[in-house]
């Protein structure tokens, strides 16, 4: 449900949903490529009024068009050849159905890499029902194809607030059937549910959500006393953790600034504000290329972080008139201001790869001495009375997710790890779980790890029998203590 | 006591020690430099047979030779220019006395780094007496300073076990005189305590201790409900872990490496065994020599954190024919096996930086029809019937330990955090703590952070009122909740 | 003239410029971003047929459409503010004008960058007439902007092979006017100057080329003893090559992948074949990014420097099967030959950031059996019988021009140092330089390079009097000597 | 003769030699571990008063102990197993024997390395006599080893400077025979023939020469008209300088500190004056370990380098206040004058990676008001009247020499070139080579380079007839012209 805040189009959600972030971000963006397919689409005909039927005369989902399941179908096997854990999970399924007389409803972006996720599900034995938890990310080809398929998806690209519930509630709402998984990206699904329909979860399982909006809602849910089955953040996993932050932002700092303004990085100067892992991401990236970096930080640990990994740790007024970059990364609000935009020089580009849109704030550059230019997608100069520029990406808004885009295999992790938390919730001796929310268990964190092992033709090594005992640890892991590495949202 | 394993002098000692880890490791060495200055002394006459005052009249300590006070002054100042931030919490404690009261008996190294340690808590408030954890470390100089300076100090180089435990008994048994906090690094004036004084627990406020081994025996301790105080495991916190291993390794093995074999990094193929925060810190230094570095793991979350880094992850086997060098990292046993030496190239280097000399399975190589050739102190050729060299550092001991220095700057860090945790435990309001093992609360050990900034020049920002607000925090810390990264000794 | 060949609309004169690399290739790309503005212009009548007149009632000049020049101005504008090397030129030339009386006609691509250097020119004294150097890189508005200003450019985008000698022969052929210098990218108005007015070449002082191609038909005439003027080769300067090779392709590379695949670079496998310049930027980018890197090479020298760098240096056919990505960085043809292409795993991505188009035989995929998928604008799937498709970049052309963008910066350092080629040999005393093929002096070489200092507010040191002695140097250079580092084509 | 100007002991020769750098400073080091064989020697005889003879009865020698043959032997063969690209050429020469009928008259350091080299030409063909280039730096044992085997060799460690010059009288001044060729270091060895036996050179066929200091005397004689037979300048080959500066410096810096302050890199603030080759490999280094790196440059071009590496260009002044560490690299004096070191804050360390040990103004330290302690073998503090502390290395003599260690296979890159440059002087056709002054020809630095690729495992690409074709090259190189890369001695 991002680019709804960014649109501006439901405002009372903005507030609500200022927290989201991670999956919800990373998918929001891989449609990008593919979403062209459908942009030059001139029916204008809601899909609520249309009625179409698959080739097998399956009619119960509603999506955009039907006609283009093959191209969706083609999107999904490209994703497929790039998503070789839970093609992998497949597999190893085939004798045992880990999710045999599974009923799951979804709400998440719907997209190729959803699809996949989705279709092995289906593979492992359950029955999936699914809708889109943002009116613009939906891939219409791909749910199409997944419509052909002969799964009931219910999302189109471009839906209203009102299109948005309904899908929902067709997705819930199904006489004869009823859910007992939930997997949520958000928090709507589980919302509408709690709201409509309470005596559902009577039969429900579990819920699985990887969003830091919907982890927030359930804990708020838990501390009230109002989560009446268990939950799975799957956000807050080692694995999701470290590729969603340090391994993605390494890479997409660079691809977004270049996309953008072509900046060259070699000698420039360059403040990042944050040195958790999206900081040390950045950080690591623009040494590498040769920029001249600092950090600013407000907790001491992070910050002799940053002193021994060889950058000076600075306040952010002490070179804010010398820098050529300015990138937030704190998770917190108003971190550069107007003050600090007034004294940058000429040309200074800023930017935010942070978890909210307040990092920057971007609302005090919205004064009538100031000029806007837009000058290219996604970049604006705004111009002092003087003539100084500075170059403001994305409007303040993640930068990854607006200028860049997620690699298929960070959504790989993410998606497998979403499959393993459904299995283990489902498959729980009963009493293992409480109505509380938990994290994913280490064990199957580290599946999910090596389950990706083999992309990079990787070799694991084994314990000896007498090795495992002399370190006290089954042999076939969990190899930490699963209270190792709680990362806390505010560790960015 | 890491030292009686390598000496083979109280060898019903090893086993229980063979986890002994860290700060040990770290004060271990740091004697060296200086220890000459008593090398050379031929006075034989045992300390416990001398009657020595200082130049106050007191007697009330026992040492090789008052005599050589300055120096050891000399010593300390030249110490205390290092540890900036013990010297600051002087400072800080010139007003209040925090540790007004309190009577510490500590066994620690008894090194220049200690006896800041030792005056710092007498400056506030503190009494202290102290004896040695370890029969070699004692830097005799320092300890005649500080019994001139009016510490009862019961140590020397070169104890026997007999004058260890007599040493230790002093410290604690004085008529008239009750310890009210224990800081031990190793477990052993604890142990004593319990053996032959329990009742002194009566009056115990809390035990600070440091070491692996000391932390374990405390879990122990703990588990079998015999725990009658509250400890504090300063071990695992996260500022000293960073530095006990990521940091100081990063530059330790370089340094250990061509101290003791003047290897040329550049273009060497390396083999690391395991990625936790030692391996990486080993990985990275020698990447960016210009080394070509394999790693082997067997946790995937690390496996995949090493390809994400750039690192082949191989099983040993693959490689072991072609490696110029092998590192083990690991925390494991018999992780480098003699069929893995057999196979290894012409003047392979093998070394240790992991927690225990049983890595490498050296005794594997104590057979006949090997030649063991010293070429160096700490440098060993073992030679194969058919010519073949291997060069074996350290005998499989540490590396870093042996062969190389721990920065005064990670003393300090250590210091620091003893410090701060003694601070704590004896002020906490009655219930804070029960009769359970602790890790240092979070803030405290962001604290420790903080004190060492001013080293880097690094300036630390303050979050406004209002973003305290929107996080959830206090201004000045926690910022990181207390369950941040709990480091299990097995992450190494 | 480099897209010609890609175009395949003049095959004639593929051959002879298949060497044609440097300036031209930046600058072919530069334009990318702003061409846009003319795209959709739907008039299509022929430039020539056109009457024009700019506001001051002035027709020398032919282009597109006059009416653009705002746009164009304002393009200009922007380039000035990121070539400050050239804006200092003016500002130092205020008193004296080194080009006073000069009279240069230009052949280069038309751009914003190329108006800023046209507008110094003049600026310093000079006089220019200028036509494109390749038919489809003029920005139309900038002509426009030029023509406005009062310059005689004869250029448009568009131009058929007979427009584009038409253009180059109205700049030289002008009754009352005679060129005294020639800047030239590629060599084609230095050949229609020998070709149809060789007489001219009496009152001309000298010739500045930029391009390998250009250079390489310079070096052909001197060799036959046909050169009748001195020339000077401005693509082998030092401060030049290592912007357009190191620094550029350090950061293009990652550029380029990512713009075309969006791959992840963490943990792939990558053979990058040559390690010259361009090698070295891109395997330290990749590095940098969590790749693994393979070199290949043909010269011991590079081979060993790849070696100290830590990269292993293989046969390609050791690595073929397994890499992720092969990059050609050579100079050199065919060397990724259909046999390699054969044995490339599934989804291996191939590209060439070397100096022609036939480092990778993509003649030899155009075959029966394979299927050619276009997947993106510059990204093409190979498709083996068995399914295997291999991903092809570009065609084979270079990525970096294709596929990425060329800094401001690097385009600054080529203006810079053509515009001080053009004073050197104006200003020359009578005798300086002979008719042959001279490198920029490098004194002025180091002047390039000191303007562009201030961009990274970096300062200098100057020499004290005693130093400068000591050395036997003069204090303001040249610091080297001017045989230093003659980089030769093939050092690529 | 390097370790004369250190001793002060022949204060005459010292302004003469203050340009000695490479090689010398190289093999000055390298006897460091094994000259304690010999240190403990009592036998005070002068070894020109003893009448030795070998095991054949041989006594065409004059060393310190025959009976230490043994021992030198176990270190010719140890050095034997580093220096494969020396043995791998006399494997090669098993059939021909380039040298046959050479007398190599040799004056260099003579150590273990050298011995190899020596057995080497010996199996080539040549007949060798040798002295010492420096009168500290002779391995005694190896020269005991080296008579043994039949060597003429005049040389012991702690020769007067009486002995310096007998000792070469003796190699060459033998009845019945003459060199035809000459290996110097330094130059003594050719300045001795040129004014005692000038008619020697009629037959000699040329020199070769490693050392800056010899060869700027042999350009003086050349540029005088004085040169009367070819000879090469082997201290400026590629592969060698490389080594020598870029490559070993990288580890050496680290070294260096390390064993002599224990200093932590990381979050350290260093700036590293000149950036050259040297200045390059320090740099790279200390950003590797943590450090924050700042540059001092006279030349624009690598000034602009540095910026696009990632350093910031400064002034020494601008941050000699704020920095911990002060590393010279420039090759130039009085960089660090008594005012920058007023002004360095308590702690900095100060020391010298460059070519003279002027770089810092050492003297201007020497006054009353400053005390000097010497804290370490190579470390002294200067203390300031207010109790400011700096840390000078080597007395700002060469860290890398005295403090560090030169890694065999850096000496066996420049055995290696010399020994190709003697065979190539040898072997040269009549009229080759003038009586002037030559680099090594590219084709034997290629050479040298390729025997030490197999020390890394490296696999050469061949070239295809096709491609050298299409190159204009040899299969079999240059792969590069002559004038590539002339590295000026000022290029440090």
């Amino acid at each position: 449900m991002y680019q709804k805040q960014e649109f501006n189009k439901r405002p009372t959600k903005i507030g609500r949903r200022s927290l989201s972030r991670s999956i919800s971000q990373s998918s929001t963006d891989s449609y990008s490529s593919a979403a062209s397919y459908t942009d030059s689409s001139d029916d204008e005909t809601s899909p609520r009024d249309k009625q179409q039927k698959n080739s097998k005369g399956n009619g119960d989902f509603c999506i955009k068009n039907i006609k283009q399941a093959d191209f969706g179908r083609r999107e999904i096997e490209i994703a497929e050849q790039e998503m070789p854990a839970l093609m992998a999970l497949r597999k190893r399924a085939q004798g045992e159905k880990p999710l045999a007389g599974a009923k799951v409803v979804g709400c998440t972006h719907i997209t190729a890499q959803t699809a996949v996720l989705m279709e092995t599900l289906s593979a492992l034995g359950a029955q999936c029902r699914w809708a889109a938890c943002n009116i613009y990310s939906t891939q219409n080809e791909v749910a199409a194809a997944l419509a052909e398929g002969g799964f009931s998806v219910f999302a189109w690209k471009g839906e209203s607030e009102d299109d948005f519930w309904w899908c929902i509630d067709r997705c819930v709402n199904l006489e004869g059937w009823q859910p007992n998984m939930i997997l949520d990206d958000g928090g709507d699904l589980t919302h509408w549910i709690y709201k409509k329909y309470p005596n559902m979860f009577k039969k429900i399982k579990g819920i699985v959500e990887e969003s830091v909006t919907g982890v927030h809602r359930l804990y708020q849910l838990s501390k009230a006393g109002k989560l009446c089955v268990p939950a799975m953040n799957v956000n807050d996993s080692v694995t999701k953790q470290k590729f969603d932050n340090l391994y993605c932002c390494r890479e997409s700092i660079l691809d977004g600034l270049k996309r953008t303004t072509d900046v060259m990085f070699g000698g420039k100067q360059v403040v990042v504000c944050g040195y958790g892992e999206v900081g040390k991401g950045c950080c690591a990236a623009l040494k590498a290329m040769g920029s001249i970096v600092y950090v600013t930080e407000i907790d001491p640990i992070c910050a002799l972080q940053a002193c021994m990994d060889g950058f000076r740790l600075v306040k952010l007024n002490e070179v804010i008139r010398q820098v050529d970059i300015v990138i937030t990364c704190t998770g917190n609000k108003n971190v550069v201001v107007r003050e600090n935009l007034d004294r940058m020089k000429n040309g200074c580009i800023v930017c935010n790869m942070g978890h909210s849109n307040t990092e920057i704030d971007v609302a005090s550059l919205r004064t009538p001495e100031l000029t806007w230019e837009r000058v290219r997608s996604q970049v604006d100069h705004v111009i002092w009375p003087d003539g100084k520029r500075i170059v403001l990406l994305a409007e303040g808004r993640l930068l990854n997710l607006s200028c860049s885009t997620v690699p298929t295999f960070v959504l790989s992790i993410t998606a497998t790890t979403q499959a393993l938390a459904l299995i283990e919730l489902y498959n729980a001796p009963e009493g293992r779980y409480k109505q509380d929310v938990y994290l994913l268990p280490k064990k199957m964190d580290e599946y999910v790890a090596s389950l990706h092992l083999p992309t990079f033709d990787a070799h694991l090594t084994e314990l000896t029998d007498e090795q495992a005992k002399y370190l006290g640890l089954n042999k076939n892991g969990p190899f930490k203590p699963n209270y190792y590495r709680r990362v806390a949202v505010r560790s960015l």
